[in-house]
């Protein structure tokens, strides 16, 4: 089985699971007991947080566990939600922002907020001018990810949080995509909230985190989750302990392997997108390759949809887009916002390359685009 | 090492860890992607979900997954908060609720609900007259736990959702502490929603759920976490596919193991108690074990308070109370709300059982109260 989609998710890493195996049945205890058992399993949790806080250059107290980055977005949201209303009630969000951030926006907006969305360029770069005219002193909260989940492509983070800061408003990255696979931290990007998860970096499922600068103190809206005061009362529950320690053992290797890993996968990406070229001449790639994540691609194969590709791809795992948009009929709104002729957008599909794929595979992919290319001209000559 | 806190977490099943391994770095697909890794995933999370409902006898459509039970009574508390509001606005709970539904409550409360607390009996007992006057048809919810996580007390669910729904009012149980452990099915408790953890039953931390009765067309309110759609757009994020899986074989084993663990439990515990007040004739038991969860004993010792008892078994972990009340000074609310009196209630813990635990440990607990006890006898005696 060739699995190319790693933007929607990674394997483990085999150190990752290692780090996890005793804290399933024999270093078992809630780290919320005051007894030894407990104790031993909040410094398990300590030591977690200092190794994501190594990774993105904060302070440990700065990170809130969380199930990943979907409910840290939606913390983030609800908080400012359920917070006393103030003259700034916009929010500005990327056109292509993942749905975890587009849709709280839209419930933000039923609740009499402004949600205004941030154009973006053919390659999904968001517009710093628009974002400087719409920027104003009536933001609150500028939201744009790190990088695109379906086209690779990173933002411009750090202008867009100067800008924000500027007019007094908060800036947060949706950074689930960046974590582990470029370098990101907390102090260049000068973020005040950041989202993750451990998935996507060869960590667990389950696991993320909301960077808040400054800690819980410094959290400037309502706490939307109560409980019995875990994280510092921002995110209760029983902490989920061996997530945790695999996703501080993931920041910890990526930390170690990002460079070499990260040579591999801009060395695979041009090796295949050669092959690719002289075997499918007409391929078209949406993404800047040099300004995107190493090793994620986003194709159009003119006349071939996108779905049937997949479905023909019997022993090749790619997609169409992100995962969290299954079963959305026809294209991504992601795709519908970049600068696609609408006849062409359903024939758009993600490859999302991680470090254990190879060379050797390319050609089962080649074979299956070339067999379909010569079922839709023997079709075209037949209907001629 | 004792483990006697099976209240606050207990290990995971061998047969639990086993049915996660694969799910790691083998089938590692996200369940939302329409390739063959993600379709194999969905396939694993559908089997969970059917063990689930085996379970609790539902229709495997109405669990929705959640990070944990405290998640999903913040799932139901933030669904009615964000719902256009009607006449109906009390929610009434019980006094002793654990802390992820009274908090969620006080929220509410902040935002205009009034709140009601139902007073409960000296062994814990939710009070049904009490009930019966103070559930009117300006109720909107009744939340009262399935059994008391310090007192481990069972709770008349059954009349307590009888009552609510004469007066039109719906009724949810925060059954955490008894899935698994006694039998619970929401067709005889006939509740609208009940919410579950894994790792109160030998399942894994980090993952739980909330039943929703007739699934998600029949949640009557305002969807509070937005995303990609996951768990038919109630709960988003990327399903947290080996957790569940977990979940899922924790359940299918406890159905198989009940009887036989509840009569262990049932045993060791009448064996402990024996020796126990044996060698500790003042020892006092809070809770009337005929009616709590097996296993669970909520223990008095006068004189000796519980922070110096458990600093002093240094090999046994036990608990003052819920570990999700770790770091209150005093008594904890569910103490203070039963009728002890005040200059002993800093003297109470809880011992909780598990399907590991021994009677060849109990003397090493025996001796450290024995222990305590001479001390403050001879303290007395050097004091007059």
């Amino acid at each position: 089985m060739i699995y190319w989609d790693h933007n929607a998710t990674t394997p483990c890493a085999p150190e990752v699971v290692e780090a996890m195996r005793r804290y399933w049945n024999e270093e078992y205890g809630n780290p919320s007991s005051s007894h030894i058992m407990g104790r031993r399993a909040a410094v398990a949790i300590k030591k977690a947080r200092e190794q994501i806080g190594n990774l993105i250059d904060c302070h440990p107290s700065e990170i809130i566990f969380t199930s990943g980055a979907t409910e840290s977005n939606n913390l983030l949201f609800l908080g400012i939600l359920l917070t006393p209303r103030s003259e700034r009630n916009q929010i500005v969000v990327s056109a292509i922002e993942h749905k975890s951030v587009l849709e709280p926006a839209r419930l933000l907006k039923e609740h009499g907020f402004e949600v205004i969305k941030l154009p973006v360029s053919r390659t999904g770069v968001t517009d710093i001018e628009a974002a400087q005219n719409l920027i104003t002193e009536k933001t609150l909260l500028v939201s744009v990810q790190a990088a695109n989940n379906e086209l690779g492509t990173l933002q411009p983070i750090e202008k867009l949080a100067d800008i924000a800061h500027e007019n007094g408003a908060y800036f947060h990255t949706d950074a689930a995509q960046v974590l582990g696979k470029v370098p990101f931290d907390v102090q260049s990007v000068n973020c005040d909230f950041a989202s993750f998860s451990a998935h996507k970096m060869y960590g667990p499922k389950g696991v993320g985190a909301l960077f808040v600068c400054g800690g819980v103190r410094r959290w400037p809206w309502t706490r939307p989750f109560r409980g019995g005061g875990q994280e510092k009362g921002l995110r209760p529950g029983t902490s989920n302990v061996p997530a945790i320690v695999g996703f501080g053992e993931a920041c910890r290797l990526s930390k170690n392997t990002m460079t070499d890993n990260n040579m591999y996968l801009k060395n695979i990406t041009d090796e295949f997108m050669y092959v690719l070229q002289k075997s499918v001449p007409d391929v078209f790639i949406i993404n800047e390759l040099q300004n995107s994540l190493p090793g994620t691609m986003s194709l159009l194969f003119p006349g071939i949809s996108a779905d049937v590709l997949i479905a023909n791809c019997k022993t090749i795992n790619i997609s169409k887009g992100s995962a969290c948009s299954n079963g959305v009929i026809g294209a991504s709104h992601v795709i519908n916002e970049v600068d696609i002729e609408a006849t062409l957008r359903d024939s758009v599909i993600r490859i999302s390359f991680g470090v254990h794929s190879r060379a050797e595979d390319f050609q089962d992919f080649l074979d299956v685009v070339k067999n379909l290319k010569q079922k839709v001209g023997r079709s075209e000559k037949s209907s001629i």
